[in-house]
């Protein structure tokens, strides 16, 4: 495949390249690239928010190039500020371990393990001295850290950012420089970091490397960024009924942009989607059934959706008119009732229920 | 010695003591207090503004106390940014060590060898990791530390402040809890460090340190604080003369001012050169002869004046009135000329002259 057929590729669903000339020079170059992802297990799953570039860099690899795959489990140690509106609470080695245990097994649903290179960023960070770490922040100044949206909206609203927040780009950076990346893939939150390793890279005497900046997912709330802090995820992990069900339980819209972000399905299939001319409910159903056959299998999503109808669909047809608690319902709350009488199968379910407005009292 | 007479004593001279009632009780326990001082060798002399906190160890231990003295030589690479309107120059580690290399006979012309304890701050801090580094920034904001004066400004005024210029008072501060010191002193840009010291300790469960503030000693130029780099300083090991004519040197308010932080004169006497009870003349000569001896012995100092007489008043008197050159004048900086006719022993010394406006042409 020619260089530009690769860009084609690779250019889908991107928010931006920098520079995107840079990248079309190393893929004519023939070589095989270098493309690092890096993930801090700050919780123990990896969620579909996740799977965005990982699926990108499994693009990568189906052309040919190097995937290497970065634990941060030094990195989730410090906590990525990026895009926060507050310091992250501090992870103790002992729970960064645990949360990284099955990190490497979750990704290689998606990645293909014989071309990725997996490394954890404590091989190099734990080495690091405070000396180095003054050359380090030699390198960057005060003003450009707070001219980073996030951190300028913080120090502006007075609201604290500790110190070793301001290492975190840096640090990341340099595990640009430990594996000699060619490209570095992160979503838009990332481009600040994307941008410090390639300036740390030239450095250091290395080409810096190209940064893919790729779009963040929103959460089941269609608000927020997906995140397991937030409760609006949904891991790879999930049961095939609980990610069923999930998908399921997002809004319209949102289940368009999901199609978008997520979706395999040939682009005219999005486009209809897109344009109202499949009935959203199947849609949806067509989402969920895709994504949970590509982590639990086809067999597992036929169950889900079997599950799926029966439990929640079919119920709602000959849903009761009128329910007989054996508790008093002012003592109950109303997630709590709603679960009771079967419309939804746990209370966090209800509350998510509850939250998008499906539920009316009177 | 009661505590109270102690205190009396300590306090002279002194800017501020935070808090104070600490240091009574401390000094009332009776236990020989820790007190540290730490100086980087970011230049290979110690001047008479150095000699100010030095001096007051020095009555520390008059008082059975025991001195602590760090010779910065791993700060020193950072470089303090205290008071400072631009980032330092980096210095290699060769500079530093040869920097280094005569502080500690420097500092024992004042200080007591049998109750100082030396060390080198590389000697821990060359240990610290990146974790232990991350953990230390943890406890300190950015607000906080662009709350001080001089990084304030810089960032209001969009001069470049390093990120690593806001390691150093956390690094400084680490040092107070390495030698669990009980007393700190640093002059009055030091205070924010010297408080950071003091949070770090109880941090790290050791009762918070007492910061006693010093006044900062103007340089010759009665302007800018005393600083090699400045090119406005007089270093401990300048030679007798140079000593005495650059104290000779200084402007009449500047003088009472050098008489008030570096005399040892009785109390009355100062308060005379201070109500002009005292020829402006006859009192320099005085501050310069005890300098002079205090640093090169009494021999010196005497020597030194006689030097100082012939050379240059003596001169003053026999002035010539037309001299003859032999290469043409405007061919000649005013400073060279200035050497040349014998008015001043070096061009440095007549462009101090230039500078203070002793020189009219024509």
């Amino acid at each position: 495949m020619t260089a530009e057929e690769q860009l084609a590729i690779l250019r889908r669903g991107v928010v931006n390249i920098v520079p995107e000339d840079e990248l079309l020079t190393r893929l004519r170059s023939g070589s095989h690239l270098r493309v690092k992802l890096g993930v801090d297990p700050t919780a123990p799953d990896i969620h579909l928010g996740h799977t965005i570039p990982i699926f990108k860099l499994r693009e990568f690899q189906d052309l040919g190039h190097q995937a290497v795959l970065i634990i941060g489990d030094f990195t989730a140690l410090i906590g990525d500020p990026s895009g926060r509106s507050a310091t992250r609470p501090v992870l103790s080695r002992a729970e960064v371990a645990e949360n990284a245990r099955t990190y490497v097994a979750q990704v290689f649903k998606v990645l293909d393990p014989a071309r990725t290179e997996v490394c954890h960023n404590s091989e190099w960070l734990s080495r690091l001295t405070l000396e180095d770490v003054v050359r380090l922040t030699g390198k960057m100044t005060v003003a450009r850290m707070l001219e980073r949206d996030d951190f300028r909206r913080r120090y502006t609203a007075g609201t604290p950012i500790a110190l070793h927040e301001f290492l975190y780009p840096l640090v990341q950076g340099y595990d640009s420089v430990a594996v000699r990346a060619d490209v570095e893939l992160g979503g838009t939150d990332q481009t600040f970091n994307l941008m410090v390793g390639r300036d740390l890279q030239r450095d250091a005497g290395q080409p810096g490397q190209v940064a893919m900046v790729l779009p963040l997912l929103e959460g089941t709330d269609g608000v927020q960024k997906m995140s397991k802090s937030l409760g609006n995820h949904i891991g790879i992990t999930d049961t095939p009924e609980e990610m069923y069900g999930k998908v399921m339980s997002i809004s319209d819209p949102l289940m368009v942009r999901y199609h978008e972000l997520l979706s395999t399905a040939p682009e005219e299939r999005i486009a209809a989607v897109r344009e109202g001319q499949i009935h959203p409910m199947e849609a949806k159903k067509g989402l969920a059934a895709e994504l949970v056959e590509r982590f639990h299998g086809s067999e597992a999503a036929e169950q889900a959706a079997r599950f799926f109808e029966e439990r929640f669909q079919k119920r709602t047809a000959h849903r009761p008119t009128e329910v007989r608690l054996d508790t008093a319902a002012d003592e109950m709350g109303i997630c709590q009732l709603i679960k009771e009488v079967g419309f939804a199968p746990s209370t966090s379910e209800a509350r998510r229920l509850v939250h998008q407005g499906a539920v009316r009292v009177d």
